[in-house]
């Protein structure tokens, strides 16, 4: 039976990219990790190491730069969308590309009560993302855009249990009705189509997704994840699909009866390892085909 | 349209389990990160919080460690074969349960020239792999195997160029003839069966990656990754796949021309990022199908 | 000559303490890395192996747990105080203690424009730093408090040139009349007095360590450190002495001219390694000596 | 009371040096991590913002660079010597140079049972360290060479115990009688001079240390890290002074129990945080002293 090239692809990873917007005195700040990765005719390359059909990884490191002046960053969802077009449009080998880009937050420091116009400061643990997939002659719905939010790392307190689960001969976890629920959050989710106010979908999916970890009652954390879920697609028509992908980043109660001590949920031991990961994805019944967009250069191998 | 539970899964991840095994005062040590996902009925935890068909996580890690105890841990394929075929068939919600484990690799420490009984020197940046997936009732075909390895960190300081590349407007890459080729490779080969001597084909697909990254004069690290990956299958009937992914760490030769020195491949930088990204697979025509091997809960979201 | 035992140290590193102050419905919650470490008379833990006079860093964790229920915690310097107070008042054999404590902050989610009540997102990339060290029989001057922030990223976009450097043979970069600035910051600094309204000292020097990084128009990175240093010892009497640490993370001006376009301080290359970094310390005349306050485990080997 | 710069230092960390000797066809690489840091004259940079005694830290990189070179890089220490006397000796305003090394370690491929000549892996979790600080102006004794290991991973499966200590209210431990070691060690040593065969004498201390942790039987792991250091002051009268820095890693013994399973010392869990932290020097009486040489970027704040 034959030995054959399989799927492959190519790309430049982690192009760490900083616009500054200064047409006024009021700079504005992007600061962006941009990824991109081609597949396409590329065969010879792999079996006889001809290099003629391939553009190099430097010069699409060259372009994110180029578009960053030519075309600006606005969301990161516009810019990755002008990006992953040119490569699929203007280089003729490639047949699919896709583009992933981080966004960092920055705040303007404070001074004097207002905002310094050209001085930030880095908020937040969160990411902002973006991935784009497009193929190449773009037929309808060939073009899927997944925006997405991660490290977002949530805790409530109380308002958590865990109760009434499966048991078997393994099993020694007491039954918890009051415990500290935490996570750090990846959420991603795939829009029915192209044209959309990112920024401000980007907010509103964002402040749902707290809003609902905050107020749902939980009895599991995978009750938590759908909860959140589906309120997402409930407040927005055009997110076909989201994913959410939760550590169970335990918090366990010390015992403090050695010492004399009780402790009604006051004093927790925060533990690295092992953790529970919790993962589920809520879609919409009759929602465009997911095609070929969650695959990544991190799914392939 | 309806919004519906999609893909979920749960489970423990990064179980850090040390097997010391003592039987002779000539000890083995068995290092591992054990990672657990399970698929299966789980819909009731989600939209109604009812936990009666999860078993914890906190209990898919005592398994973990009892079975460490019970059936030892040979080669990690082995062990996580057991750990997988009991979620399936032991509990009965589970239809599909996924084992990833990670081996660490320790030497023992040389004393007076011979090799020391229970002491041991962590040895090697890379880490061994396996990723197994198993399907309840488990048909013929339904026990995946993926053996690995990661962060297989490899440097070659002359035999690789990169010329005759495709040029466009931002394109401005100066062709190579000889250059230092570098990566951290990430290889994972399928395997068409589950009856293998794991620790014998992993030394042999080493040994194979290595030689042939050496041996072969590179035109580009597709060609090369192509020449590992086919030598591989090339070499083993029963694995049905492999699967290549290697960054390009940048060597840039530094130009010593303003101190008034030269620099033919002798003085180079070291750069983090970005780097290029290669990724492609090596397959056997009319093997298996790879069913859902291939998805973990990396690949989730 | 003989061989000996010389400076020795240990204790517990990175117990991870969460303490809920949970006396109302309104919780709050306090989220901390705690290390601690003794001297004293344990020579011969070393040379003898006799433990008699060691208590086991398991000890030393539990302290850490019974002491945020015990005396709860609020200002982190006061819960270390207290930590360090007890090793060495009711530990005999402990002549010195040495209390760091990291703490990560946590804001409110917001929910329908208020504040929720026990549900928190992690902000901040920085980290506020206490390390407290104190000699037994604590004679006057023998508690010294050093409290700081780390990994407060800032940047600005302009207001910041570097040129008239001293030039050598090696010398190649090119004057800058403007540039970014970014840095991440660790700035610490030593109190002269151990009573102190921590929480609001904190407040006040991080608003002027930011205020003056935004508002001096930086000639090179010492003179910026230089005058945000001094600002905060002019603000605050009780302060000793600051030691501010920033790596220049360097923002490169990518060349647009090879594809037709200019780049007036708009698209930059933000750069990992290497990079500078200037420390720089501003201390009062006639302040308290430091004694062994900067010394920890970190500053050991 | 006056506010006045204190301490200062600056210059580049961390640039990654990759040195490729190719004489023969068989070639030699050198893979370093060089960081540079000067004190001198540099009051004006802080308080005027005046840089005309600041060698840029642009052109310290450009130097580690240029030397690898015109001076190749045989042992690091040599290397870092000839840098940190060219700081002192050629850039005036500079009174204090001190210049860090770290070696990554890289094997030869082995192919057709030979060793390639221009393929290497990267091996060993550990890096080789060197630590030059000089004086300028040269008076006997003021260049300081510390040289060291990190990341030495380390791991006994018996012959460790840990019995006897000191207990108070909050002291839960029981006493082990057979248990496992483990460590990540750090360990530097200063010579008493600058001449030595560097290569060869890391080779022994790092082969003393290895051996006298295999083979001393362990009360504690101050006990084991004082046999390691004194046996290295007394292998080599050339070494002055060692410190040993060692996070005791846990491996907790896996309660089976439950499980109607015993544990004899056979199934642990490795845990991450938080972890004993056990440091000590080993010293040699009427050795020349330290002077500044323990100082660096990383002990100043």
């Amino acid at each position: 039976m034959a030995i054959v090239l399989g799927q492959n692809q190519y790309g430049k990873a982690e192009t760490r990219v900083v616009r500054i917007h200064r047409d006024t005195d009021r700079h504005e700040i992007r600061d962006l990790n941009v990824s991109t990765a081609l597949r396409g005719d590329f065969a010879a390359a792999h079996t006889a190491g001809d290099q003629a059909s391939v553009l190099p990884t430097d010069t699409q490191k060259n372009t994110c730069f180029a578009y960053a002046k030519e075309h600006g960053v606005g969301e990161i969802e516009d810019y990755a969308l002008v990006l992953a077009r040119h490569f699929v449009d203007d280089i003729a080998p490639v047949s699919r590309a896709h583009v992933e880009v981080d966004e960092y937050r920055w705040d303007r420091v404070a001074v004097e009560g207002g905002e310094h116009a050209h001085t930030f400061v880095r908020t937040g643990h969160e990411v902002r993302t973006a991935a784009i997939t497009i193929d190449a002659g773009r037929a309808v719905n060939a073009e899927w855009v997944i925006s997405g939010i991660r490290d977002l790392v949530l805790l409530k307190s109380t308002g958590s249990q865990f109760t009434g689960f499966l048991k078997d001969r393994y099993t020694t976890l007491a039954e918890a009705t009051d415990r500290i629920l935490a996570t750090s959050l990846t959420a991603r989710w795939r829009y029915a189509t192209a044209q959309v106010a990112w920024g401000e979908a980007f907010g509103q999916v964002r402040q749902i997704l707290l809003e609902r970890f905050a107020t749902v009652y939980s009895r599991a954390l995978q009750q938590t994840l759908y909860e959140m879920g589906s309120a997402v697609l409930a407040a927005r028509d055009d997110i076909a699909e989201i994913r959410l992908s939760a550590p169970n980043k335990h918090h366990f109660l010390v015992d403090l009866a050695p010492f004399g001590l009780d402790n009604p949920g006051e004093v927790f031991h925060a533990d690295d390892r092992p953790y529970g990961l919790i993962q589920c994805a809520v879609t919409r019944e009759g929602a465009p085909p997911a095609g070929p967009s969650w695959e990544s250069p991190a799914t392939f191998a």
